[in-house]
Protein backbone atom coordinates (compact mmCIF):
# COMPACT_ATOMS: atom_id res chain seq x y z
CA UNK A 1 0.00 0.00 0.00
CA UNK A 2 2.70 2.42 0.68
CA UNK A 3 3.91 1.74 -2.66
CA UNK A 4 0.54 3.31 -4.25
CA UNK A 5 0.08 5.99 -2.00
CA UNK A 6 3.31 7.50 -2.25
CA UNK A 7 2.86 7.95 -5.92
CA UNK A 8 4.11 4.54 -7.27
CA UNK A 9 2.86 1.45 -8.79
CA UNK A 10 -1.17 1.98 -9.52
CA UNK A 11 -3.92 -0.44 -9.25
CA UNK A 12 -5.53 0.72 -11.89
CA UNK A 13 -5.75 3.80 -14.41
CA UNK A 14 -8.88 4.59 -12.77
CA UNK A 15 -9.18 8.03 -11.54
CA UNK A 16 -11.17 6.75 -8.17
CA UNK A 17 -8.90 4.06 -7.79
CA UNK A 18 -5.70 6.53 -8.00
CA UNK A 19 -7.45 8.97 -5.40
CA UNK A 20 -8.24 6.24 -3.08
CA UNK A 21 -4.53 4.81 -3.31
CA UNK A 22 -3.87 8.68 -1.41
CA UNK A 23 -7.32 9.15 0.61
CA UNK A 24 -8.95 5.25 1.26
CA UNK A 25 -9.15 5.44 5.01
CA UNK A 26 -11.03 6.38 7.58
CA UNK A 27 -8.99 9.61 8.89
CA UNK A 28 -7.55 11.16 5.54
CA UNK A 29 -10.21 12.67 4.70
CA UNK A 30 -10.60 14.02 7.87
CA UNK A 31 -7.67 15.71 7.91
CA UNK A 32 -8.30 17.29 5.11
CA UNK A 33 -11.55 18.49 6.13
CA UNK A 34 -9.80 20.07 9.15
CA UNK A 35 -7.92 21.48 7.15
CA UNK A 36 -10.40 22.82 5.01
CA UNK A 37 -12.18 24.33 8.08
CA UNK A 38 -8.59 26.75 8.71
CA UNK A 39 -7.17 24.18 11.19
CA UNK A 40 -2.96 24.06 10.49
CA UNK A 41 -1.45 22.26 13.90
CA UNK A 42 -0.93 19.43 15.09
CA UNK A 43 -2.63 20.19 18.30
CA UNK A 44 -5.80 21.14 16.56
CA UNK A 45 -6.25 18.05 14.54
CA UNK A 46 -5.58 16.17 17.86
CA UNK A 47 -8.46 18.09 19.53
CA UNK A 48 -11.10 17.70 16.71
CA UNK A 49 -13.48 15.28 17.67
CA UNK A 50 -13.13 12.23 16.26
CA UNK A 51 -9.97 11.44 18.62
CA UNK A 52 -6.97 10.53 15.80
CA UNK A 53 -4.94 8.62 17.75
CA UNK A 54 -1.02 10.41 17.34
CA UNK A 55 0.86 8.08 15.33
CA UNK A 56 -1.86 7.76 12.16
CA UNK A 57 -1.83 11.71 12.58
CA UNK A 58 1.65 11.93 12.28
CA UNK A 59 1.74 8.99 9.51
CA UNK A 60 -1.16 10.89 7.56
CA UNK A 61 0.56 14.52 7.91
CA UNK A 62 3.61 12.88 6.38
CA UNK A 63 1.95 10.76 3.42
CA UNK A 64 -0.24 14.03 2.67
CA UNK A 65 3.03 15.99 2.35
CA UNK A 66 4.30 13.34 0.33
CA UNK A 67 1.58 13.09 -2.27
CA UNK A 68 2.00 17.20 -2.45
CA UNK A 69 -1.68 17.64 -0.29
CA UNK A 70 -0.09 19.72 2.07
CA UNK A 71 2.59 22.01 2.77
CA UNK A 72 4.71 22.66 6.22
CA UNK A 73 6.37 25.79 7.64
CA UNK A 74 7.62 26.17 10.98
CA UNK A 75 6.21 28.48 13.05
CA UNK A 76 7.43 30.71 16.40
CA UNK A 77 11.22 31.51 16.27
CA UNK A 78 12.02 29.28 18.89
CA UNK A 79 10.10 26.46 17.57
CA UNK A 80 10.35 22.79 15.85
CA UNK A 81 6.41 23.16 15.86
CA UNK A 82 4.78 22.66 11.99
CA UNK A 83 1.73 24.79 10.47
CA UNK A 84 0.32 22.51 7.62
CA UNK A 85 -1.50 24.59 4.62
CA UNK A 86 -3.62 22.80 1.79
CA UNK A 87 -1.77 22.84 -1.79
CA UNK A 88 -3.88 23.96 -4.49
CA UNK A 89 -3.86 20.22 -5.31
CA UNK A 90 -5.26 19.37 -1.86
CA UNK A 91 -7.56 22.52 -1.95
CA UNK A 92 -9.29 20.37 -4.99
CA UNK A 93 -10.49 17.80 -2.68
CA UNK A 94 -13.07 20.82 -1.96
CA UNK A 95 -15.90 19.30 -3.89
CA UNK A 96 -15.32 15.71 -2.75
CA UNK A 97 -15.61 16.99 0.93
CA UNK A 98 -18.75 18.78 0.04
CA UNK A 99 -19.93 16.15 -1.71
CA UNK A 100 -19.44 13.34 1.31
CA UNK A 101 -20.56 15.68 3.77
CA UNK A 102 -23.87 16.41 1.54
CA UNK A 103 -24.27 12.78 1.39
CA UNK A 104 -23.86 12.16 5.04
CA UNK A 105 -25.90 14.98 6.31
CA UNK A 106 -28.89 12.96 4.13
CA UNK A 107 -28.17 9.74 4.95
CA UNK A 108 -27.23 9.89 9.06
CA UNK A 109 -29.31 12.03 11.35
CA UNK A 110 -28.26 14.05 14.15
CA UNK A 111 -25.17 14.89 11.91
CA UNK A 112 -24.39 18.37 11.24
CA UNK A 113 -21.32 20.11 9.73
CA UNK A 114 -18.88 21.88 12.45
CA UNK A 115 -19.36 25.42 13.82
CA UNK B 1 -14.16 -0.70 13.38
CA UNK B 2 -17.03 -2.76 12.47
CA UNK B 3 -19.77 -1.49 15.34
CA UNK B 4 -19.32 2.27 13.44
CA UNK B 5 -19.36 0.29 10.01
CA UNK B 6 -22.36 -1.63 11.17
CA UNK B 7 -24.34 2.13 12.01
CA UNK B 8 -23.77 1.75 15.45
CA UNK B 9 -21.43 4.03 17.48
CA UNK B 10 -20.12 7.14 15.92
CA UNK B 11 -16.77 8.49 16.17
CA UNK B 12 -18.35 12.27 16.10
CA UNK B 13 -21.63 13.80 14.34
CA UNK B 14 -19.74 15.10 11.73
CA UNK B 15 -21.17 14.09 8.24
CA UNK B 16 -17.98 13.16 6.69
CA UNK B 17 -16.69 11.16 9.46
CA UNK B 18 -19.89 9.00 9.61
CA UNK B 19 -19.55 8.52 5.55
CA UNK B 20 -16.05 7.63 6.22
CA UNK B 21 -17.32 5.01 8.59
CA UNK B 22 -18.60 3.13 6.03
CA UNK B 23 -16.84 4.00 2.97
CA UNK B 24 -13.21 4.88 4.31
CA UNK B 25 -11.05 1.91 2.84
CA UNK B 26 -9.58 1.40 -0.36
CA UNK B 27 -11.83 -0.85 -1.92
CA UNK B 28 -15.80 -0.09 -0.81
CA UNK B 29 -15.96 2.77 -3.28
CA UNK B 30 -14.60 0.92 -6.19
CA UNK B 31 -17.92 -1.41 -5.81
CA UNK B 32 -19.68 1.84 -6.03
CA UNK B 33 -17.96 2.93 -8.31
CA UNK B 34 -18.66 -0.65 -10.55
CA UNK B 35 -22.58 -0.92 -9.51
CA UNK B 36 -22.94 2.74 -10.88
CA UNK B 37 -21.60 1.49 -14.00
CA UNK B 38 -23.56 -1.10 -13.87
CA UNK B 39 -22.07 -4.37 -13.11
CA UNK B 40 -24.28 -6.08 -10.88
CA UNK B 41 -22.92 -9.96 -10.45
CA UNK B 42 -19.64 -11.12 -7.96
CA UNK B 43 -17.68 -12.41 -11.21
CA UNK B 44 -18.10 -8.66 -12.67
CA UNK B 45 -16.75 -7.17 -9.85
CA UNK B 46 -13.78 -9.28 -9.55
CA UNK B 47 -13.07 -8.62 -12.99
CA UNK B 48 -12.15 -5.34 -12.52
CA UNK B 49 -8.65 -4.14 -13.26
CA UNK B 50 -7.89 -3.35 -9.49
CA UNK B 51 -8.05 -7.14 -8.63
CA UNK B 52 -10.14 -7.01 -5.37
CA UNK B 53 -9.57 -10.22 -3.06
CA UNK B 54 -11.99 -12.54 -3.29
CA UNK B 55 -12.27 -12.58 0.64
CA UNK B 56 -12.50 -8.16 0.38
CA UNK B 57 -14.90 -8.48 -2.03
CA UNK B 58 -17.35 -10.87 -0.05
CA UNK B 59 -16.66 -8.52 3.05
CA UNK B 60 -17.90 -5.05 1.29
CA UNK B 61 -20.87 -6.65 -0.47
CA UNK B 62 -21.58 -7.69 2.98
CA UNK B 63 -21.18 -4.84 4.59
CA UNK B 64 -22.77 -2.68 1.79
CA UNK B 65 -25.79 -4.31 2.23
CA UNK B 66 -25.90 -4.12 6.84
CA UNK B 67 -25.11 -0.67 5.82
CA UNK B 68 -28.77 -0.54 3.12
CA UNK B 69 -25.99 0.70 0.22
CA UNK B 70 -26.70 -1.86 -1.69
CA UNK B 71 -29.47 -5.51 -2.03
CA UNK B 72 -28.97 -8.32 -3.37
CA UNK B 73 -31.37 -11.11 -4.91
CA UNK B 74 -31.03 -14.24 -6.55
CA UNK B 75 -30.94 -15.02 -9.56
CA UNK B 76 -31.14 -17.51 -11.96
CA UNK B 77 -33.86 -20.39 -11.49
CA UNK B 78 -31.21 -23.14 -9.95
CA UNK B 79 -28.81 -21.13 -8.80
CA UNK B 80 -27.79 -19.62 -5.29
CA UNK B 81 -25.47 -17.23 -7.32
CA UNK B 82 -26.62 -13.09 -6.49
CA UNK B 83 -27.02 -9.53 -8.65
CA UNK B 84 -26.38 -6.88 -6.47
CA UNK B 85 -27.73 -3.41 -7.28
CA UNK B 86 -28.13 0.21 -5.10
CA UNK B 87 -30.38 1.74 -3.89
CA UNK B 88 -31.35 4.98 -3.50
CA UNK B 89 -28.99 5.88 -0.69
CA UNK B 90 -26.22 4.34 -2.49
CA UNK B 91 -27.22 5.67 -5.57
CA UNK B 92 -26.69 9.24 -3.60
CA UNK B 93 -23.26 8.80 -3.86
CA UNK B 94 -22.63 9.24 -7.20
CA UNK B 95 -22.05 12.83 -6.77
CA UNK B 96 -19.14 11.76 -4.67
CA UNK B 97 -17.94 9.53 -7.02
CA UNK B 98 -18.03 12.01 -9.75
CA UNK B 99 -16.13 14.52 -7.36
CA UNK B 100 -13.75 12.07 -6.38
CA UNK B 101 -13.40 11.19 -10.10
CA UNK B 102 -12.94 14.54 -11.24
CA UNK B 103 -10.32 15.10 -8.98
CA UNK B 104 -7.94 12.35 -9.80
CA UNK B 105 -8.68 12.98 -13.52
CA UNK B 106 -7.04 16.44 -13.07
CA UNK B 107 -4.24 14.83 -10.37
CA UNK B 108 -3.30 11.74 -11.63
CA UNK B 109 -1.56 11.87 -15.40
CA UNK B 110 -2.93 9.13 -17.32
CA UNK B 111 -6.39 7.80 -15.69
CA UNK B 112 -9.40 7.97 -17.62
CA UNK B 113 -12.64 7.06 -17.63
CA UNK B 114 -13.46 3.39 -18.17
CA UNK B 115 -15.32 2.71 -21.01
Amino acid sequence: MQVSRAGGERRSNCPVACSLDVLGDRWTLLVIRDLLQGKSRYGEFLASAEGIPTNILADRLKRLEEAGLISSSQYGTHSRRKAYTLTKKGEGLAPALRALRDWGLSQFPGTHVPV
